[in-house]
């Protein structure tokens, strides 16, 4: 397999979806909110979707969520190094026909993908502001995954609506800290909050993790708060349903 | 201790504050709805303060509020009915130098109580929206305290903030499906949102209590998500966490 692989990169398996993902510590690896975006998300199960996944990184959300349509899924990520590691994991897993990646900006989706043609996006973008005073990774690749650089909230929210159908569905990832901005994002770019999960690390701590799902164009009634997530036991093991949804059994 | 009662009124035990209160099944029960809210309210210990809760019913919140502080406590009622309840209910306990009612519209409880002039806000207001076509509770009583009738949540909420000082705390209880709503009606009124717990009927099921704090004028970052509390056990009975927050025990 070392054909496939550069650096210090890694290939790990996506159990649950019965694939791999070239990886690098260095460089970027998914984490469990990009397995919890590709189980949140409901798709069309037929071909005749059409999918994007923003903020792809190293492609994981894509490849998890080949497993639940057969629509084709396209991948947009700005930095060259994370496309290229997400394109070499779509070959190894022979996904050619129905997922691609697209090293661009977010904000030029638009040139590449049709404005109102989308079905579902899909994103888990960087989650913490970017002030010029905050404390950033020095990595330049983790800190442009994880800290608004390059986009922001606003941005990533507009760029989804523009792609979206009419009815279309967004699904984000995100921060629970940062709620009162993505609603008001959401508004103010035509994305209704239809549904929201919370994962919380532990029994007894706070939320750590949202999920949400918005409707382009949808009515502004409904909103339904899902079944809450814990993810560790009190020895650090996953709980059964978290188990579940990383390798779709409880071990 | 029948010489407290009218018409099909009992004298119901509000165990966790040790304190009696009279309730009528035809005109108003307090629900967990109010335990939880008094439990989440965060108070000033000391007799200092000034505490109001608004949507008063039959006192149950304010009631349950005098174990957590020394402070005065004054609940605003607009049915003559339930306020004479709570009225009643305060004597029985002998409550009456810390805690009053006043039977009053909301919308004019600056008339009582001097403007940016209280520490803390509770509130339990009627859940339904209520458009003409909505099917009411043909009881008034309980009519008026579960549906938007005589007020609505723009208006409690801005009557909360007319209420507070400036960093003045604001406690809700409702229901998650008006979330955005909520939240949209506290940012209109100055109170920004802090803390959010979400209280889910069993284990799998989705929402369907929520808590919020906000407040007034504070800064709009630090959102927390406390833990998720879930009332019953597949054998309905109330899980160990909610038991204590109604008796002060396990059991």
């Amino acid at each position: 397999m070392e054909k496939w692989l550069k650096e210090d990169e890694r290939i790990d398996r996506l159990v649950r979806a019965n694939l791999d993902i070239i990886q690098s510590p260095t460089v970027f690896s998914y984490s469990l909110d990009a397995v919890l975006l590709a189980h949140f998300a409901n798709l069309p199960y037929n071909n005749r979707g059409k999918i994007v996944d923003l903020c792809a990184g190293n492609g994981a959300v894509g490849l998890l969520l080949s497993e639940k349509t057969q629509s084709p899924i396209i991948g947009i990520e700005l930095q060259e190094r994370l496309a290229d590691m997400a394109q070499r994991s779509i070959q190894l897993n022979q996904l050619e026909e129905q997922v691609s990646i697209i090293q661009a900006d977010l904000k030029d989706a638009t040139k590449w993908i049709a404005k109102d043609s989308v079905d579902v996006v899909t994103c888990n973008p960087p989650y913490f502001s970017s002030p010029v005073t905050s404390k950033k990774n020095p990595n330049p690749h983790l800190a442009i995954a994880r800290h608004e650089i390059h986009t922001n909230l606003n941005e990533v929210m507009a760029v989804t609506s523009d792609l979206l159908k009419m009815n279309g569905k967004a699904y984000f990832v995100h921060r629970p800290d940062r709620l009162i901005e993505i609603l008001e994002a959401m508004k103010r770019n035509r994305l209704a909050p239809k549904r929201m999960q919370l994962v919380y690390p532990k029994v007894g701590r706070e939320a750590n993790i949202l999920l949400i799902e918005g409707i382009k164009d949808g009515k502004e009634t409904g909103f339904r708060v899902m079944p809450p997530l814990v993810v560790y036991s009190e020895e650090n093991t996953y709980l059964p349903e978290i188990s579940e949804i990383m390798y779709g059994s409880e071990n």
